[in-house]
């Protein structure tokens, strides 16, 4: 019987959350058993909101604006941050909506607590004998998700990473004088991001020299020792800390730069910055600390070609589950060969996501704490390979229009 | 009479100074009157301290390493910060060298710093009757010599800006909760750099909101009026700052974000984390500092192409000048034509842009200060035109090695 889509987005940003979007809803128009396909304006808040957009007078027979909207970082639907409360009042809403409209599958792309949103919805639409397929689609720059190889998005931050790191590199290889570039990358509690720097090495070419998860206890002491003894070796050191770097008491190295400026306020430095001080006052040298920020998980004109494909796939898979007769499951993908690399797509039950965490073995790490082994460089390779054809524009990437979002209908005017 | 070519680079990195070497190297290679080409390691240090480094035998007859050479970031050659004391010492080792090698040619690809060394050298080898052609080859990503349309490295650090720029946008605008967002440009005296970031708005996007360059004064407290009256009108407000902005005063902003951390160290903020304190004490929304630091100079995989291009072109006129018998000069390009986007090649004397300082003009900023006008948006269009095909290996840039600079010959293990 022919039902209706409903499709939303959570979370924070990655490169290609819009390439599963772009799959899903590819996939959904040339099935027979799909209707209209709709999507939640800023996730389950537009379905609370009855703030809908009508995907298929967007996208369908547009090959064009569907190829922009698999290559548009972010979100094209907007996100929200919001957990459902298991309240009945809640899903009267939510079911309510599905009656309104018709729906009969729903997908929501996102992370650990977007997969919480679909295991209570799931279980509620069962336990009441409501037919809608519910289905979550991964996605997180920060690779920290269970029941998957590598979650969709952190193959293009990874590679931003990489690529950052390699042209830092450059940058400071051109002096004579001794320098060190203290780079920090995105990942509270797990440091798979911080890891890809390592992928910036080729050749001759060895930054990053240090490299620091937040999976292991971090000594100011130490790095300063590790620092001087690079700094021995080589003129210019680039280090590649996690944002979430703890001391052995389990405080965050950032929270030590919370500072006073002239006028008595407070200001957080972060930990690149509050390492950058550390250099200067003990070794002395020239120091940059530099954030990458939110760049990292949004630069889509340098998304790895193979996460794009990978997150469009998952979209596909997703919609495939449900027409299955899936429901409270997500789509996934295993690793099953290296070299060649080689994938298949699968559903997993959404309770191996939802609300965990996973982090860095402590065998990927060296043991020094320092910096990353072979099997992490293994693991990492395939994920950043392939160019993307980045569509551009009067020089520009020519992302599709989000304007629908927020900003108002009006031009700019002097 | 056959002579050699001594080549170097010096003042800080861009995308694309060695683009104008492989030009002019190319160009070199192909002519009769030019024997080997040498290049100095490290600028005029490389000259003083007898290290050189053969072109012919790196790049002659190998066109692949030739275009990798063109799309590589940085300074293949390295770079000095040392201006000549116009010393007689110093101009008899510089000579020394020339006789060595048997010089004819020597190029100098810098600013103007490095074109008053041009100037410099030049005078003495005239006066002398040297018979050594000095020729200088521009470059800057701030855009702020004399004597040329536009810099070479500023069209690429332009288009790194307004696309990071637009993505910022992107990865904010899914959010529906008030929020500001603060990017600081490079350019501590001239403002090109910080306006090119309104080459990011398109279509319906119109971020950025705000633009201060660093040619007017800049006031906190107008500052906040003009954020408050643009959150009115949009959720997410994103700003664009001169790193060099000044009060009425004519102190850097920058410098009232000194502070002391909890141990008493001193501390810089920068200018947008100390506006990022402002908007936070003042407005109370969320708000993030981003800074691509030397990002937004050593970004090769996203060079504007039209920047490139003039690059090789402005190294291959250098050569071309020298063989007429031109010395004291630089190489330099005029734009002939707007729509469609035209250049000519032509020669300055090099005392037009040694030590000056070209600032962008008060009628191409708005009148509140506040953005820039239409003619600064024509002007600076056509200059991040066209997409590199970067070479790209293991899913990163394939840049050419760099290890003779500075790093070890070993590989990192752990």
């Amino acid at each position: 019987m022919k039902k209706n889509m409903l499709i939303g987005q959570s979370g924070g940003p990655t490169a290609v959350i819009n390439s599963s979007l772009a799959g899903a809803i590819d996939f959904a128009f040339k099935q027979e058993n799909i209707g209209t396909v709709y999507g939640m304006i800023n996730g389950i808040q537009g379905v609370f909101e009855d703030n809908l957009i009508n995907l298929t007078e967007k996208f369908a027979d547009k090959p064009y604006e569907l190829n922009r909207l698999k290559l548009t970082p972010a979100m094209y639907l907007g996100s929200c941050r919001y957990k459902i409360k298991n309240t009945d009042e809640e899903f009267a809403k939510i079911i309510s909506a599905f009656e309104k409209y018709d729906i009969g599958y729903f997908f929501y792309i996102g992370g650990n607590d977007s997969m919480d949103t679909v295991k209570k919805l799931s279980d509620y639409t069962v336990s009441h004998g409501i037919d809608v397929k519910v289905i979550g689609i991964p996605k997180t720059i920060d690779n920290d998700l269970n029941g998957i190889d590598h979650s969709p998005g952190f193959g293009s931050a990874a590679k931003y990473i990489a690529s950052a790191v390699r042209e830092v590199a450059y940058d400071t290889s051109i002096y004579s004088v001794k320098s060190v570039h203290i780079i920090e990358a995105m990942g509270r509690n797990a440091g798979w991001l911080t890891a890809a720097s390592a992928l910036a090495r080729h050749g001759d070419t060895i930054a990053p020299h240090l490299i620091y998860l937040p999976e292991i206890p971090f000594s100011v002491e130490q790095f300063l020792e590790d620092v001087k003894e690079k700094l021995e070796q080589y003129n210019s050191v680039i280090v590649v800390v996690s944002e979430g770097i703890k001391d052995t008491n389990g405080e965050y190295i950032c929270s030590r730069g919370e500072s006073k400026d002239k006028f008595g306020h407070v200001m957080l430095s972060g930990t690149g910055n509050f390492l950058k001080t550390v250099v200067e006052e003990n070794i002395g040298c020239k120091v940059r600390a530099l954030e990458p920020s939110v760049l990292q998980r949004s630069a889509g004109h340098i998304s790895s070609l193979t996460d794009v494909e990978e997150a469009f796939n998952l979209g596909v898979f997703a919609v495939k589950a449900a027409l299955s007769g899936k429901t409270g499951v997500f789509s996934t993908l295993r690793r099953t060969s290296n070299l060649p690399y080689t994938v298949e797509y699968t559903t997993e039950d959404v309770t191996v996501v939802a609300n965990a965490e996973k982090t860095v073995p402590r065998s990927w790490i060296n043991e020094a704490g320092n910096d990353v082994t072979d099997e992490m460089i293994e693991y990492l390779n395939p994920l950043i390979e392939g160019v993307v054809q980045t569509p551009y524009r009067n020089g520009l990437p020519d992302y599709i229009d989000v304007s629908h979002l927020d900003i108002k209908k009006q031009r700019y005017t002097n």
